[in-house]
């Protein structure tokens, strides 16, 4: 091949330039009109594709990150109590979440959570729940991070709090659909969330508007607590368990939602490469 | 934009194709020349690109599998007990593992295993130790899946155990430069694999051969044997422990070899989309 490296490299990229912006944006994530356009506002600043798919060793050379080995380290459980997204990926994780990638991922993860629901023998006393956490979860904020550079920026409680109040994050609809087939089987949803108490009545209305009904629990992080977010969501299973319940699953988009026994007997990580929650 | 999106499909295609054959294929992977020869033949028995990256909606639309999604659902430990790669995947599957992108997914792994390691008190009584696995972890059994379908074959022991007795499996580079790393700083490297004791003599030669040394134990599978993998190297790891060792590290290519107390103070899972060992 005659062609300098860079020319492909260039032609890559103006190829890959050109799909993106012929793909539909994903509006089946999308709850309403005023979503839609929240997302395209937020699509919008995402300026230049910096896909930063080099080698390792070409990335580290300039000082950079290799983002979808970094996003795989963090699905992985290899990297961990990170603060915040490495400001060279805000580019990578803007299109991962906002592009096809993102749902296609879930897609995966809530296809091998249905196939095992099917596989349940259940005992017929109603005592089987599935635990679901909420935020990144069942409901989306992405709404919120694709304004606040998809986690590239220090947590804000005060403005993200704000978010949440407005009681508008779209569903998660591939854990939507989990949802209503663990209740046609007779499964009953529990919410375990790191949301507060004083955000239950936002929290129900906006799980309503986006069709969830028909919860077991919802369990929210109560004032004056100071544990890990592991303690916290382990020993609220442990007390579901001590009450006679059988988890028989558990998905959350952290890791911290799916470590400490009782686990649950099988557990799903969704992708979440926006923020760590130890 | 007037151009179908096909043909912005053909572009992409034909620039990563490009971009692909220009590459380098990444001989540090490979210990010697003949090696060398065995991977190229091996990289032309991959056809035609294969991508696959399609929403999951398109794909399951035409009976195929988001080959991506799918790798990444087996390293977050969601796609489970898997028999075989999907057969769309071989390619997929073929040109990661040849390409660039496992190199560059496992160096971030072992930067953070680095730094971990980095951060270790160490007591001064030369009892902290850190646990590898040996196949696709600390050698590449690569040679052998690129002549054998990437996994998309059902496994075959009698052709693998020809390849192990040939001793000749190269070194996973990165793994090499975190054993060098904890020998520098006196944690004791245990090497506890699947591998069988009739083994051991072809074992230690590959790995001398490979360049790793002063490793405190080989520990190897039992004749008779019968348990889980889960049970078989949680045990030795207890026993480990029960020694008076302290497990500061654990890393490995399945999920089996970091899964079951006592894991090990840290876990660090590597890459492997070709098989799975439950």
């Amino acid at each position: 091949m005659a062609m300098p490296r860079t020319l492909h490299l260039l032609l890559l990229l103006v190829a890959m330039a050109l799909v993106v912006s012929c793909s539909p944006m994903p509006t089946s994530v999308l709850a309403t009109k005023r979503r839609q356009a929240m997302d395209e506002a937020a699509a919008a600043r995402i300026h230049a594709l910096r896909p930063l798919r080099g080698s390792g060793r070409e990335l580290a050379s300039r000082g950079g990150v290799a983002c979808d080995s970094w996003a795989l380290g963090v699905e992985a459980h290899n990297v961990r109590d990170w603060k915040t997204v490495p400001a060279s990926c805000e580019g990578y994780v803007g299109h991962y979440m906002l592009g096809s990638h993102y749902r296609r991922d879930s897609q995966v993860v809530v296809d091998e959570a249905v196939a095992y629901a099917e596989t349940l023998k259940l005992a017929g006393n109603g005592k089987e729940v599935w635990v679901f956490d909420i935020d990144e979860t069942t409901l989306s904020n992405l709404p919120y991070y694709a304004n606040h550079g998809f986690g590239t920026k220090p947590f804000n409680a005060t403005s993200f709090n704000a978010y949440v109040l407005e009681g508008s994050a779209p569903a998660l609809p591939e854990t939507r659909r989990l949802y209503s087939k663990l209740v046609s089987i007779g499964v009953k949803p529990v919410f375990l969330t790191g949301r507060t108490e004083d955000q239950r009545a936002v929290t129900v209305a906006n799980l309503r508007r986006q069709g969830f009904s028909g919860w077991m629990n919802l369990l929210l992080k109560q004032p004056g607590f100071k544990g890990s977010a592991v303690a916290y969501k382990s020993g609220e299973r442990q007390k579901l368990q001590d009450a006679g319940y059988a988890i028989v699953g558990n998905i959350g988009d952290q890791w911290s939602d799916i470590l400490g026994a009782p686990e649950g007997a099988r557990t799903f990580k969704l992708p979440d490469p926006m923020y760590y929650i130890g």
